[in-house]
């Protein structure tokens, strides 16, 4: 396979991101098929058309059954709101393309397990966007951990704290509806849960309180509108190895922008990382001399692959947007039949939508729920 | 009152901390009496010799009752192990003496009760060690929280880590003893929770996670002996307020050292916090241009009082040992009459207990557990 | 103008670098013509062809001069070693392409003043490739600066530290024979001043302080040879404006990876950088309260351009390899007739190298040379 | 000796550093002495009168001859206005005393030069109070210089940075006017060059340029009036060891409050340190792995001593205060005769002020000047 035929759906946010990870894998990676970019749709023919164009898409629509339906299209990347993931995925899969599809997979249980149940049927790759676990920092960890380079993992903390609504007199919008889905629990804790997935294994048992900052919130009729969705979420957990962990999530947190902290404690040491500052980790080893322990602050470099793809010297730094490219590249090594590849498919993704709503449940119920 | 009549119990740690509290209160704050340094107490006869003419005490012995019988004592120091405090503070207080007794409080419940009782019958004043409320970082948030700095807070973080249970391969010793408390719960947890009392007057409900990170430690005679308390401590909480709180406790986290690290989310902004950085906090305002907001790394300086009485210079940075002189300044004043003295009292001090020992019945239990 | 033809001469680090620009460019910032990727040379056909379909370049060859005689390439980026800057560039000009070309300009400054004839005598656009002034952080401080945020600055510090020439015993190479220029003033020197340029356009008097930390290093003989360059160098400066300021290199610099460290001091605040850490910059305003003084920590987000074209959320970084991209639609922006576009041309390109080799005089001289 | 007679002149700032001190050497330490304290000098009687009260001396005059003169004293604490600092310290060494005094040593070489004579003479302890040397970090960094730990020492960066002057509208006042002397280089550069001479033996070549944030200043009668100091001085230098450095002072560099921020770079590693979080360091080993290479940032601890006397845990940290409990211990040291007590005594304290001189010196003649 010399190229690929992609279509893309959706030129938002995550829309951009794809679209920058089609045009910058093979020049940064060298290796696989070439993208093809056949397709893209959009809302309206001419964004679409507008898109295309400064995306370098041959052709566009407005119709995004069309652009399923387009035998050049080999794989999709599915990039519009979360409301939309199920049916695109699952339409596309039936039309045998491969599938990426941006988090959180669905908006209910159901959804994403007949997701699941597509991709099964299709026997094709499927790729769900968590890109943070392609940070060569967080690839690093795994190969420490799997090292033991911190002795055996005994207790982890995850947050993950953003402030887009951190203002009580912002405008109500559909993040504060429930039919949005819980909140932060599901909007944040899917991200953490996938660190924890791929370091880890996944959870066990959850235990979790969520909260409400606001109560209410202005809302355009110059009223106020009662908030329907938890900002904060506070989690206790058990991790499949045995050891114990929190977890929380606040999108309502002043000052944080894209915080994702981690600690990770072990029998012989303990790493520390921070999203904000994607490009560093902390190590602690314990085996250090008494008067020199203390911990390192590592910065990427080239001995941390892939950062070597990217840039040849160390300490230079990768940007948020270059994750995607790297999640790009592990979907081609899949679609390759790499089965190496580091992706979250849809059924591991559904282990992560598993432990969301078991959360939801502990809140309702006051009380520890067992994830499977 | 020009001068007050200083006992000591106990010169370890804390002993010698609050020795040269002793000495260096009147130096540094110019006002008060000034306390004599007049019985001092140890376990042998030389020892107590040698401690009371390195602390400056006038008598030395070795029988503490003869310590607190001594008429010229005025006030009695209790630093000795945890499971001496009641019989010894109740004694003191009995004797009519002011007490200033180390955390925690007690081993169980019923003898914290019996403290305060004594406390309350004596008409006294008691104070517990609970230091890092002197400090002016903390003091200076509890201002900030007080003016809507941060506006309604929401949310809170507290952790309080260190590392001196990390090593597996360390003897077992008394903290893993079931006779030593719960582990983490009781040896950190009271310090956040001191924190919680000061700056949001205590939390409401809680629900605990405690969990051991080494199931067994090697003993003296060359075998191992299981593990009877839980080094590590996980707990959702709600604040007197109504905001939820999520406080983590690790005394096996390898490189942690003295970290009590803090985290308070407003309507408004946020503060954060470290004491392994103790004269510096962080404040973000949402209140700052847009293109220019970010989290404000604020120095200690003679603005927050009472860093002025040691040095009139900003940026220079108190010291671990100096937060004692504060305390022992405040238990001076309480003393005096003052009652807006900022000491944590026996009466307080249950409080604390109180919520300690609820969350080790919610780990029991398996579910919220309300503090009353 | 919808497109436009690139030519590509190298391939390593930075013409990898210069390839993922051309293909971002679009893409990220939507506006200005599309690269065509055209042509793209390297030493031999092999490579060149694999580079090719790399990098996504429709033709390839061994011989630059076919690529700068090819009508379809309307800009050529030159990437290769410093000694072939001049002759490539100059070509490239009298053949009438606009030229991007990698710092440091030339090896000798004659050189250079030959490429900055060739440019006036072309009328085409040039641009060097100083991608540091292209972070949103930096142009935002240069914002700040304009808008007097910090007053009249009267003090500057900059340093900039690597550590790929610290090992002792690493091999001598080519970068400490005297033919390559001085050392660390001419290889990292002119990063620094193509901020002091772009900051506070430049510098007027310099004295310079050159230093070995090695004396020789191994050869490939097993000898050791003598090294003819300086890795460290501290240079005393004034700037167009009256402030003084230093300037410290070093690429021995154990464990600095890509630190370029800025400090501004002015009559009301302080600002600080690290490249280090990209996405953030440091601001100290003497107007904010007394108590709640400190450094901002300010993350990069939309509001500072044009992070906006990459990502829509604050926090979330960009990376090295991105900076290139703007760099790459500055210099579109220039070709395309705009004054305001923010490019080092040849011409003020020559003014750095001109305090390059009047800080290696002063050096000689032991005494302060004027720059101009 | 069991106890020795202290006479302290002058209650200021450091006045009453050198009183906790004196209260705190003897709990804190243990061992030694015990210091009895004497005599208090201030300009008033009622001042005298009342800080000996404060700080538990026994008489107090207005008559600082009077205090010298008392046979019950028999170290004089000197720590009134540079101005007074070579005549009483002349005076109480020709009386038999011991003298510690604070830095700067003296307003002029030549009195500088008299107090040398004046020690040599008579035999005593003569100690500067250069109390960051006393710093349990420092120290461990010379211990770690000492074993090699980052091999041998190439180039070092030493600056020090404060903002008292850094407001252009404070009033004029005497630290303005040229009688003060040089401006940040003897206010300041006395403290770096003290950790130089501490850590290295000092300087041997010297390149300044000193420079006035502000031409003029606001003087109380309304007008405005011309700065005659020097507020910024950048230095090149040169070590004893043949190292290359530069040393940059500033004190109207707003934000910063007592930041004296050192970079030593090693054939093996790298050291970093601010004194702004004095209870920790950073050190870089390039015998790290390669992909765990960092900085480490280490907490002071017990194992750094003299930190252990003052607390038995690590990570709780020591104030800028118990610095000078330090100093007043090694002082104690050598007054017992111990020649391994570290304090700057009067004849390296004029190595010191020859160096700063040396540095205006080179700056009147814009040349490279010789320290000896």
């Amino acid at each position: 396979m010399t190229s690929i035929g992609v279509g893309l759906i959706g030129t938002g946010y995550m829309g951009k991101c794809h679209a920058l990870a089609w045009n910058g894998v093979k020049p940064v990676f060298g290796d696989g098929p070439k993208p093809r970019l056949v397709h893209l749709a959009e809302v309206s023919p001419e964004l679409a058309a507008r898109r295309a164009e400064e995306f370098g898409f041959e052709k566009s629509t407005s119709d995004w059954r069309a652009l399923i339906a387009d035998p050049e299209v080999e794989v999709v990347s599915v990039t519009t709101p979360n409301a939309f993931h199920a049916e695109m995925a699952i339409a596309a899969l039936e039309a045998g393309k491969h599938v990426w599809c941006e988090k959180p997979m669905a908006v209910g249980f159901a959804e994403a397990e007949r997701m699941v149940a597509a991709a099964r049927a299709s026997g094709k790759v499927t790729a769900l966007g968590y890109n943070y676990i392609q940070n060569p920092v967080i690839r690093h960890i795994r190969k420490l951990l799997g090292e033991g380079a911190i002795g055996t993992v005994n207790h982890v903390r995850f947050e993950m704290d953003e402030d887009f609504m951190a203002d009580p007199e912002a405008l109500f919008y559909w993040k504060s509806e429930a039919s949005s889905g819980y909140g932060a629990l599901d909007d944040f804790g899917v991200h953490p849960l996938s660190l924890m997935q791929f370091l880890f294994g996944g959870v066990t048992r959850v235990m979790a309180q969520l909260s409400m900052p606001y109560a209410d919130r202005p809302s355009r009729d110059g009223g106020r509108r009662k908030v329907e969705t938890w900002d904060i979420a506070s989690v206790l957990l058990e991790l499949r190895n045995g050891a114990s962990g929190a977890m929380a999530l606040d999108r309502s947190a002043w000052g944080r922008k894209g915080r994702i902290a981690v600690q990770i404690f072990g029998s012989n040491g303990t790493i520390a990382y921070d999203q904000e500052r994607m490009n560093e980790f902390q190590l602690f080893q314990a085996s250090d001399a008494a008067a020199e322990q203390g911990f390192r602050t590592i910065l990427t470099a080239p001995v941390h692959a892939p950062y070597d793809r990217f840039i040849p010297a160390p300490g230079h730094g990768l940007g948020f947007n270059e994750l995607k490219i790297i999640e790009c590249h592990e979907l081609l090594k899949a679609i390759g039949g790499d089965a190496a590849a580091q992706i979250v498919g849809f059924e591991q993704g559904l282990e992560i939508e598993r432990a969301v709503h078991a959360m939801a449940q502990s809140h309702r119920e006051g009380r520890w729920v067992a994830v499977d």
